[in-house]
């Protein structure tokens, strides 16, 4: 070893001890007499110090020393004079009497610290010298961290880590595929896995029993700041088990994550249905950290002679508590940003109650105070709230009110990144319609079972929609980190569900036929679920994007700027392959 | 759960509880009054008893369950008249009171036992079926504990895992590429990674200090039984350290990995020169499972007028303990063995030591007996031993000397699966010419760094392939597991080596611009090294096949048949990527 401690460890009971340490020079300061050096490495900082007045020659050469050149120092550890309690290290200083410039440093782009960066694309170039600075680096920490214990619950509840295949079979059905052109069968070509669903259902059959991975899985999609072409799961299959158990095994894992690596006791995840959801959400994914639930008014607001509500299959609002006295101008910001293309609301309607228990809406023309009082009380409004109301076909204005609330939630500072509310969404419909290509497309995936009292109504094209799946997800502040369903372990009905899906016999044993036949050789009841470890991280890690949770993310041009891929290849390697690029 | 207990764990404490338990059937007996079926799941087997005097219906309809049926089972556990002592549920029996068909199972193409398969080919194709077979399964469950125990050593060590991308750039230097044309930027192609060999040294360059990961690299290169497309790496790296650092850490590794997975106390590992392996063993991985070391006959050989070793650069032998009583047969076969093309060389002297002291040899004619008693002792040679000898080129009777020297350990039992010898072999050549192109090739990979004293020879066209890398390889039983080197860290040395490697300055600057430029912002001291993980299992399961610790290996086409995959895609997809499948 080139050094005998790292920067991170001496302490006042090393005082005395020569050592040797190796690290990066965080800055240097020198004070005449003195001069100091930061030396930093991944444990922390350890200050160098070098006297002029004993050792001119070695105090002149560290004067010298640049930013982030790497140097290897032996000294005495001394107590410091004056002490830096910032630092576990902050009591102490090495007198330096020998060191050693082990490679130097050209000027970095941007200063290794923990709240400067020189932005984004100049992070992303120079990833190596950005993952230098702590606060990046402890990203890194937390999810090997976070994979530690994923393994350590898996395994001590009998899951077994099995790797499934990376060059798999390209299949249409579900996000765009990646593909890897075949050189030794020429015209075929191999897809990276967007998940290794199949398999980990092949493994169930093989009698597995309880399989778990964290792997790498791959979506050819246009990005998103949360999106990343490679990303990874925690992927997940048991046999013999209901929904329920699947739900009780998560939970667990999700319970001993939250302690483990946050010291935080997580309750008992709430269930809400899908319906339930969407009715008081509007959301599949609803954010549970606070309450305004959505109130329903079709009763109440129609047919008193307000057109818009009149005409409206939905009028439905949330109550912001303490509101009453937004201003005109903070109101008007409301109503723009429920008009914004994304929210797609035609307009807000608010109901003030006052204070002074009087009510004061934009709708006064065409409800009295008694009619908006019956509003207020199915609102649970006290004095001080504001109703917020929107009104239109019923999916679109959920889904518009959905953005108002998370909207008032911000404003309203509800959305704390260290508060957790973790739930199961439970109950999904097992298909949802595709209007552009006309038909059902799997909600889930088409493994994905029904729920036996639905299942017979897979046969009747009237009640398709209404099918409810055994599929859940798990969802904390609003977002979904994972999900799963019962499988289908039946050939029958796995046949079925191709049918209803629009795939013939033909290309459903074509894509298909290795998992539907394995259905004939005895296929165990199964289930289980897969969450994007990538975004949990973030969760955990109190991030909004992902990015800073890979060690070295793509743009969202899907390119890795530091290493300039991808990138064209070598003509020889396009016909050994036997493709060409279309000109 | 659709169990109260698996298959394995019943005992003669569970005797007279009702459980329920679920699985496959392995298989029926029908003996009059009783029905005895044998339920197995992954933990075990147990048996299901029917009476067909008291459950004459229940005990009907065992009676036409079908091998691998998935079946569950209550009843009450009770103790067995017979006793099963091979299985650890060999002392109960379960007395079925209720069963369920969960579902059931088509004649499986090969019995599901321990000894018997269908052939390569239908245990690929039914893989699902093969990985029932208990042999199978266990392959995969040692390779769990095996990361399991991967992961404890280097977690203990403060390594970080991190997750490099599996979407890169292909670099022309090495093994031939997988490669994934990118839709978002056309024409252009990421490559699949051989190694995150970049990636690591640029986590040092970051301060990550220590990494690893268990890692799934690809290679696109014909494949023979051992080789995979893709295959799984121990990946590791460290920085401020020496040689001697690194074989110590990894040392302790494979220490660990013996002690907690084979419970076996291996030593300190023997440390050998690349020099020695070749000249004693004619190998760099040589089988130290036993001696038989090579002995060179130059001085006592040559100019005594035998054209075939006056005529050798090398005259070199083995002596094989024991077999001076090889029938003329026996010693023609060995002929025929190193007369192979594979093995290649022209002849073999053999000479017996005789049990009463005489010595005959295919050679007399030209050696007089106390010359040959010469030649015995320098091989150490007592009564009863045959010494093999084998002339020509020097480089190529090595080779041909080492195969002849496993086929002798082979015949004497000198190779057992369970006996493991492990060594460091050291101080390999930086460079090897290629003849057919006519230049040098990194023997390692273009980071690995010259011996320091080494390191002026490079600027000497006569010397430079006497110039000795600081690498190592860990060989096992004669299978190199892993290898590493100290790695350059200095741009200019890098730069340089890419000139000897016959780069121009542009070529590497495209290929490499990257880690050069990295090398620029304060790159620590660091080396590193990668296992074949997949090797090592195979290794530790005594087996020497990889394939059989790969849950879904290709087979030699690189075709995974049970998928069909690689296989054809659609036009539209071909059209999205920009390119097209050459007619």
């Amino acid at each position: 070893m080139l050094r005998t401690h790292t920067c991170g460890e001496l302490r006042v009971s090393n005082v005395g001890q020569t050592v040797t340490l190796a690290g990066w020079v965080q800055k240097g300061r020198d004070l005449g007499g003195l001069t100091f050096v930061d030396l930093r490495d991944r444990y922390g900082i350890t200050q160098l110090a070098f006297n002029m007045d004993t050792e001119a020659e070695l105090c002149s050469r560290a004067r010298k020393l640049g930013r982030e050149f790497v140097v290897k120092a032996t000294g005495l550890v001394r107590e410091r004079e004056s002490k830096n309690k910032n630092i576990p290290t902050g009591e102490i200083e090495l007198i330096v009497t020998h060191f050693e410039v082990l490679n130097e440093s050209i000027t970095p782009p941007f200063t290794i610290e923990e709240n400067t960066d020189g932005g984004d694309d100049l992070r992303m170039k120079y990833r190596y010298l950005d993952l230098r600075r702590t606060s990046v680096r402890n990203n890194l920490f937390l999810r090997h961290k976070m994979t530690q214990q994923v393994r350590a619950y898996m395994d001590s509840q009998d899951f077994i880590e099995v790797e499934t295949p990376v060059l798999i079979k390209s299949t249409p059905e579900g996000a765009r595929d990646f593909v890897v052109p075949s050189r030794m069968n020429q015209g075929e070509f191999y897809a990276l896995p967007q998940s290794p669903q199949t398999f980990k259902q092949l493994l169930m059959i093989s009698g597995f029993d309880r399989y778990y991975q964290l792997v790498k899985c791959f979506r050819d999609e246009d990005l998103r700041a949360d999106r990343q072409p490679e990303f990874t799961q925690i992927d997940c299959e048991m046999s013999f088990v209901t929904q329920e158990d699947v739900l009780n095994m998560f939970e667990g894992m999700i319970k001993h994550l939250f302690k483990t690596v946050k010291g935080i006791e997580i309750g008992a995840l709430n269930r809400m249905t899908y319906a339930d959801a969407m009715k008081y959400y509007g959301s599949d994914k609803p954010d549970t950290r606070f309450e305004m639930l959505f109130v329903e008014l079709n009763n109440e607001a129609k047919g008193k002679g307000f057109p818009v509500f009149d005409n409206a299959e939905l009028v439905v609002g949330i109550c912001a508590k303490n509101c009453a006295d937004y201003t005109r101008k903070q109101v008007d910001e409301l109503t723009d940003f429920v008009k914004r293309p994304q929210v797609g609301a035609s307009g807000l309607v608010y109901v003030r109650v006052n204070a002074d228990g009087s009510i004061k809406s934009s709708v006064d023309k065409f409800y009295d105070e008694a009619t908006l009082k019956v509003w207020a009380e199915k609102f649970g409004a006290v004095p001080g709230d504001l109703l917020l109301i929107l009104a239109g076909q019923a999916d679109k204005t959920r889904k518009a009110l959905n953005e108002l609330r998370l909207e008032m939630g911000t404003r309203l500072g509800l959305r704390d990144k260290n508060t957790f509310s973790c739930l199961w969404v439970i109950d999904f419909p097992l298909l949802e319609f595709n209007e552009e290509e006309n038909r059902y497309f799997a909600m889930h995936h088409p493994f994905t079972s029904p729920k036996p009292e639905d299942e017979e109504l897979l046969s009747n094209p009237e009640m398709i929609g209404k099918v409810r799946a055994n599929a859940y997800d798990m969802v904390i502040n609003g977002v979904e980190v994972g999900g799963g369903s019962v499988r289908i372990f039946n050939k029958q009905l796995q046949a079925k569900m191709f049918e209803v899906l629009g795939f013939s016999n033909e290309e459903a044993q074509k894509q298909f036929g290795f998992i539907m036949d394995a259905f004939q050789y005895g296929a165990p009841p199964h289930a289980g679920i897969a969450f994007g470890f990538d975004r949990l991280c973030s969760l955990f890690g109190g991030a909004d994007s992902i990015r800073d949770f890979i060690a070295f993310p793509k743009n969202n041009s899907g390119r890795d700027t530091m290493i300039d891929a991808p990138s064209t290849i070598d003509e020889k390697q396009l016909k050994e392959l036997n493709i060409s690029v279309i000109a």
